[in-house]
């Protein structure tokens, strides 16, 4: 098992674009300041898609601009095109994600391509990336979504999540993570895919897991992933968004409870827990009504409670 | 990993004592009744416990008589004190467990007791028991409670967990469980002392795992527990009683989100999610504005899901 285990905020990306209302500029990047500041290493700060899609996300280059002034923090952004991509270039974002679908189906219904199209877009996108001097270069991930079963395939054979990883990085990404945006996965899955992908592509391509909570398996998920060795994950502060299928449940795991279990479990995720929590009363000044999840933040941490980092 | 997990229910006594509302005994009777049928092999049906104090459990005994009739269930109690096990003897529960607080001074703060006097209480069960001809004769085991921390001491050595394991076997439990009602367990603890316990009192001691999900980790510690090979864990249906001290989250954990974990992994339940998830609507009718708690229950299963049992 890592011990230093990396948290990828993606709340300001995956939270707010899940909600409808619109986080002001100064809000959000109060929110990437604080998340700093309590130690969080990298944040997906917002993705360069259509505004007209997406308005939540129309103030990604700016919100990029203010994150870049932050020391050592990683600041990462979802494209789900070239054209995005060359958005995100011209941002300075050091890590760029495309989320490539497993389920072809799902890529038809959610970005209108086929496999064969998404991997011409993602080529582009390497050539772009190529094209820049070592040190302007950032790095470029795919995110395989639905990697552990999709809401219109259902199962989603891991033969396929394998292929399509290897393709991609034969074709250029640096690095290949997994999914699980529709909550179903389960510890088993993780561990028998987390292996099977590993063992294609090597270790060191592999970028992490982004897991949702939608069955309350999230943090299970995660335990499977330590076991094979993950030491990256993607979470989102106080579960924001929500989960559009299920009222009340979580979408993306939540930061603040992945933080107490890693730590509790005596993994170093540099995080300080209670400055953390204190980023929660932020959002709910920005977000007012809007539901905040988690069970960290209700219970507390244990009386004596010490954490690794 | 064990593929036989036991699942036993313990909603009709964890859930029901930590609601102030008193459940007629023909309801009780009758989710019994649904969670048998849905498959369920082992239900604590009640705790034989003093009426004044816990009148939710008044009627036990009548619970036990009905749940006797069920064919191929194993109908547990609790009980705090030697009278309790003598009234749980009387009623023919197939087992008993006394909860036995890992953390003193939790013991003398719930039951009034030093270690020193629950250990007599223990030996005189133990007495009562063995009386009992074979045929007759409930297993008795040690519940033992705070073993993963305590709301009073903070941590509880697991050298301390250790002996008082092996000194309740050798005073004659028949086993010997883990539980952590206030949710301060992780993952990695959970492996260690089960490991711990495991190896001082032999696997076929113990009894398995009670899991509370104050802190979200309900789950995730089931999965450490599973890869030390452990394969019976107490549940609650719906995640009746909730949490105190965390309002919206769950005490222990949610039986249809294990459930659902489980035969996701490939693991044998025995139990009939699509049954048991029906079950919820006999306890939204007999306990209306109560509020049930279950991550599975609210997204459903995934497409294409397919049990195991």
């Amino acid at each position: 098992m890592a011990t230093e285990i990396l948290i990828s905020e993606v709340g300001p990306r995956d939270g707010l674009q899940s909600i409808s209302r619109v986080m002001p500029l100064a809000a959000k990047c109060a929110w990437i300041d604080a998340e700093h500041a309590a130690g969080v290493r990298e944040i997906e700060v917002g993705s360069f898609v259509s505004p007209q899609l997406l308005p939540q996300m129309a103030d990604t280059a700016a919100v990029v601009e203010h994150a870049l002034t932050l020391s050592g923090l990683t600041v990462a952004v979802l494209v789900p095109n070239l054209r995005g991509a060359q958005a995100a270039v011209r941002s300075g974002a050091h890590k760029i994600t495309i989320p490539f679908s497993a389920s072809e189906t799902h890529s038809l219904k959610n970005v209108r391509r086929t496999h064969a199209q998404m991997f011409e877009e993602t080529r582009q996108i390497v050539a772009l990336v190529r094209e820049l001097a070592p040190e302007r270069r950032p790095r470029f991930e795919a995110g395989i979504s639905t990697a552990f079963g999709c809401t219109y395939e259902g199962a989603v054979a891991a033969d396929q999540v394998v292929r399509l990883s290897t393709q991609l990085i034969e074709i250029g990404c640096d690095t290949v993570g997994l999914a699980d945006s529709v909550g179903y996965a389960n510890p088993q899955q993780i561990k028998s895919l987390v292996r099977s992908v590993t063992a294609a592509i090597g270790r060191e391509r592999f970028a992490g897991l982004h897991l949702h909570n939608t069955r309350g398996l999230g943090l299970a998920n995660v335990v499977a992933g330590l076991e094979l060795g993950v030491d990256s994950f993607d979470s989102s502060l106080a579960g924001l968004g929500g989960c559009p299928f299920a009222p009340g449940a979580t979408g993306n795991i939540v930061t603040e409870d992945l933080v107490f279990m890693l730590e509790a479990m005596g993994c170093s995720t540099g995080i300080d827990l209670q400055r953390l929590l204190e980023v929660r009363e932020l959002l709910a000044r920005a977000l007012p009504g809007e539901e905040l999840h988690g069970y960290l933040p209700a219970a507390g941490v244990p009386l004596g409670f010490h954490p690794h980092s």
